[in-house]
């Protein structure tokens, strides 16, 4: 199976980076973890996107905060789907990351989750591969048939 | 090759989804239109998204504006990828479908573009198709490199 | 008499619940709650929407947090009226649940409130009732008249 | 059948309250149209709410725009329901009579609908009228069927 | 010399107040607080604002949070100068109360201070009080100056 | 009687001044008008601050756009009330000059009135100075009951 | 005297690059022009930084729109000081590329002005050149001391 | 060397002024901080603008919060390059003094960082100086690339 790249400008973001680790622990699905930052270390970010379709991934998550300039600086070396996380990182809520990410210009998407939405991160790129992959695809609906009979189960309890 | 469901919540957002239909036809891939309101037709909507899959369908594309629920319904009722594209549609600027379409709740992802950004969203379904389909894949690194050349030769012009 | 419905898109919205549950408890009306997510059981959600009339619900109050879909998700399934409480549930400060909430397309209203306005909620649905139950509509006005009569005793001893 | 008050504070609101007057005809519900500020004319605004329900207002509807205390003011001095559309009347794009309009004290509620959303108010005032009067809800919901129908045409017509 | 009125909407909304209090007695200027609220205690609040002038107010400082009403309303039961205080009271930071006090419609002004600024709010009245009161103006005067010397001392310390 | 200082920041806020102008005229107010920028004439606009009130003005109203220092500046150099108007002057809204208008720090207050509110921002002078003015009261007085019969007939007309 | 490199993300941009031109003309300051853009030609956007030092640049602005991340990825290629202009280019008034410019990450600044500030931007380069350049400060000095004549001109006009 | 003056609105900014203080510390670049407010002490911030140049001064650092006029202030005393740092110091986190610091109108620019971002504030006084200093220049370059060697030490140990 290819893997998914998980690059996060700092290790401060390493936090809301493992939310989306144990989602494709659970998945099994392969994986990497780089700390990368588009702005202190430019070359490391650009080879990493460049080289990432020949080494096997299927497409990339990027975790950034503030003037989150990640996932597009990914998305512009590699034609592999990019996932951008907006992080909260700074005092105005993650609103600068969240605009930073998704308002990319005509070319070159960034397909965005909400902040701090590094499961949902998680997910989108199993959904990616699980488009060839029956196996992933029945378990991606096992877990939703799992979390709805969660929430089902809960309203039960309430009501009982 | 699998399709590419474009679902947009009024007939009045035809103009933003043409650019995605642009792009779709320019690679070659296969797509089908839809007008479904997450609110005014919720069952066929639903409908839709539950038979994706087994429609041939790689990915759905979904336009909405103000509380755009549009992408986050399909979303909920299919484990294919969903992009949104909040739409500019009301007084707010578009603020209120990027918000309602990006801050989706944990275990149902909404890949979200720009406001606007269907252009964006094309290149992104075509992406998610591409991490099977070296035809495809070469195609769009041919359009970015196209894209490239179209800049530098402006710069080239401008300083001629 | 009618019951209301409370509807709320998970269990971490019950603290903002209560404050509906302990004044419609006040006011004697009948009410359910239920935990249903407009995302992960869409079908639960829309057959407590479509059945709520003729199962004696007067009104639906929903809470939900981030991409609050859920009001309008059951005003979209029912022509009973739909309250709307945005939660505060993201790092956004319930922007976002505000205006997914608020800013609905033509034909499906949903009825909002201020962010975490729970117990203004129960009070809305209780004048909704009251609109054809006199014993009620004094009970409101009786509970109107001394709030009003708090806050001058409360001038006064400021002022004695 | 109980009368919908409709209420606005300027004359320049009037292309907005028509909206919801057009509604009102088309269900035959009986209403009544009032220019009053709760600036300039707070005592004739304070009038009317005080004796809507004995002169056989149902609910009643306020559109206000700017710091848009209106519904506001006439929720302090009647039991009935009162609905709120905030009007884009100002540079700030409405956002100001939004949270003016719905971000609304404990004990007096406010049923805000979308900026300029006064098609929707009046749809939700026929909801509430509704609640006990099976003939408009049966109009009101095949309004509604109509207006599925109406998208499903234009999908069809779309895909022929 | 004519008094100042402090009125608040909530008691909750007394530490912001004690602000202002605590400035107009080091000024020595006669003052009376009150809690009325712009929704719960109407007629109180108009009765107060329609016979300040007449009870020896020369201005009027009005703090409320959320969708803040209070100092409006007020201003369109007085011809005095009404000085309006945004409070910090939901979770919108105080932007709602200042959109909701700032954005009033012509012909009934607020004079706004910033959120939760009632010592400024203060100062103001003061100021007003001052067009006519040689002395207050010299103490106002005074008060500056050692603002100032205040921050030169600190800027003195800091460099010795 | 005392004069109204009436200073803007360019000569482009012409437009909106125009609206104070005419109102000072029609209560009889004499008053002087102004360009001197914060930024660009620093030394003037200290001056005309600092000598405002022996030179006979009761206040001063000060008009500008985007990072609207000019209010804060006079204030901050004259003991006299300053009426602040944030101009809409730049492709934010107004919501930079609002902002940087009313979010004064301690000590140094700016009375605000909304975005291009400069009517109010007259009617704001006019009121301070009628605080010892019974004349100009009465006139003040007047206009509000006109206004308010000019709603009221609007209204009748409807109605009629 | 050592160069300025402007450069734009667009050649869309080009009417806001214009008014930095006029200006860098009038100061008889040499400069270079490019169309870069961080995403669609990021190798020569790196190296156009990367180069600019020995090329003979003091200092660079960039200019872009939406997620605007031109600026600091020039600034993450050179330490030359960048300077960046925010350009309106979407729906959202240009707070998305004020955000995306100002919000830099600790370590890698951006020298951020105003939205379409671009004449700023010119002037902040020559301010930075007149560090050590007494003729160029003297230029500096003399237009300011004539746009001081021009305002108070302009007031002496009025004043007439 | 020339000097970097560092001016603070308020002690209470001093933890926010210590990160540039550090960073210049490190530089090896002489400094003056001084406390003066745009408001309390105008003749104080005006006084060290003036002089700032003939002082020995290359660059003004001026951090504020609020409605932050300080760097703008100084800005318009000087021809030197001034860089404003908003500071987050009201309920509206930052956003108050980021619009008044940035949106500086034509002819008077303040070169704006992050919010808080007073390390980066000292970054690019530094680039200012060693645009003719090559020393200085080598040190930031070797500062740079020992940030970059820490991040990928990061990643390596991350990955081992």
């Amino acid at each position: 199976m290819k893997k998914v790249g998980i690059v996060m400008g700092s290790d401060s973001d390493m936090p809301v980076a493992e939310k989306a680790i144990e989602r494709l622990e659970k998945y099994g699905i392969p994986y990497e973890v780089h700390i990368y930052s588009a702005h202190r270390t430019p070359e490391a970010a650009k080879d990493f996107a460049e080289n990432a379709e020949k080494n096997g991934f299927a497409c990339i998550i990027a975790l950034a905060g503030k003037a989150a300039h990640l996932a597009g600086s990914l998305a512009a070396n590699t034609m592999l789907p990019v996932i951008g996380v907006p992080v909260k990182a700074s005092v105005l809520d993650g609103m600068d990351a969240l605009l930073s990410t998704v308002q990319m210009p005509s070319g070159i998407p960034v397909a965005t989750v909400a902040i701090d939405g590094s499961a949902n991160a998680a997910i989108l790129a199993a959904q990616i591969i699980a488009t060839n992959d029956e196996e992933l695809s029945e378990k991606l609906k096992a877990e939703r048939r799992e979390a709805a009979e969660a929430v089902l189960a809960k309203d039960k309890k309430l009501n009982s």
